[in-house]
């Protein structure tokens, strides 16, 4: 105990340490963020730490799942625009999501194809991005852009949400002389090109 | 030595190993891919495996960059059909291949993320894969299709190869009722219009 550590509940402490989490992964991976690195930060003894997150994997696992909490909250469309606007609102927040959270994403996507349970969170935040496109309030955005919901609408929204992740992290690498704005344009304008029944 | 191994030059012996490695990766993944399993398959004994492929890792890396070419072969375009069809065939071929190899494919994808030389040669063979429509024969099937190369296209390139990946993987799992050539028009379209100007 030192004179300096403010008096909270445990949850409101466990909190404050996976926001802090959260933070730190912003700017380096998962294997860089240790219980050693949160304690020097949150000035805690790492006993305290297993304490509160058991281990380093139930600690990476509970900071990954707060981030991925964060970012559906930021991304979340909202109802009073219309449908390409509000697309493109939404894609701008992952983008500068992406873009602040760097270090920590990409070697998240990383981890996620061989940690079983990162792949979980992982996947089951990427299910609610692009699901939402389908719920009450989406369908009728996309009723709004010609689209409808089918087996096959699904599975090229998934391929985008794909599509979207490797050019956003590709991009935020280099950006190649592409403006934000055009990058959100094409990204909007491929998902409704993609949707569109086909031609032939 | 057995009585009915067949006398081959080193270099035939290892060409034919390689092939028996990428057949049996068809089915398995590479996990599930070991010097045991080839040599029980071959008829022939661990040590002569190690002779040609030193050690685990080697023998994967062998597997799958002979893995990778041959993905490459198969879905070459040939130079006499009209850019759009060039392109379906091409994508029918890479579907083919993702269907025949499923196991052994998905385990790359995944082991890709994590292995740093396979993850070279992957990034490699894709790289392959999309460069060659910016090459001397594919930019003029682009500009066919009223398309430019820009850091742009580029990138929007790079974005659809992982949408093609992640769609058609979903697909050979659960096709949902699309047809092949349904799921071969929509990647075809999405690509022509990912690449395209942006309206606004």
């Amino acid at each position: 105990m030192t004179s300096t550590r403010i008096r909270m509940t445990p949850d409101d402490r466990r909190e404050q340490l996976l926001g802090l989490g959260v933070h730190l992964l912003a700017t380096r991976s998962l294997d860089e963020l240790s219980i050693d690195v949160l304690a020097e930060e949150a000035g805690i003894s790492r006993g305290l730490l297993y304490h509160y997150f058991g281990n380093k994997q139930d600690f990476h696992r509970a900071v990954v799942r707060r981030a991925a909490d964060e970012l559906i909250e930021v991304t979340a469309p909202s109802s009073d625009e219309d449908p390409l606007q509000q697309l493109m609102l939404s894609l701008g927040a992952y983008v500068d999501y992406v873009t602040e959270n760097y270090q920590g994403y990409v070697s998240l996507v990383r981890a996620a194809s061989t940690d079983e349970s990162l792949r979980e969170i992982y996947e089951q935040a990427r299910a609610t991005l692009t699901d939402r496109l389908f719920d009450v309030a989406g369908r009728e955005q996309l009723a709004a852009l010609g689209i409808t919901d089918s087996p096959a609408t699904r599975l090229m929204v998934r391929g985008w949400s794909a599509l979207t992740e490797e050019v956003v992290i590709s991009w935020v690498r280099t950006p190649h002389g592409v403006s934000r704005d055009e990058l959100l344009q094409r990204l909007a304008q491929g998902l409704v090109a993609l949707v569109q029944e086909p031609a032939g």
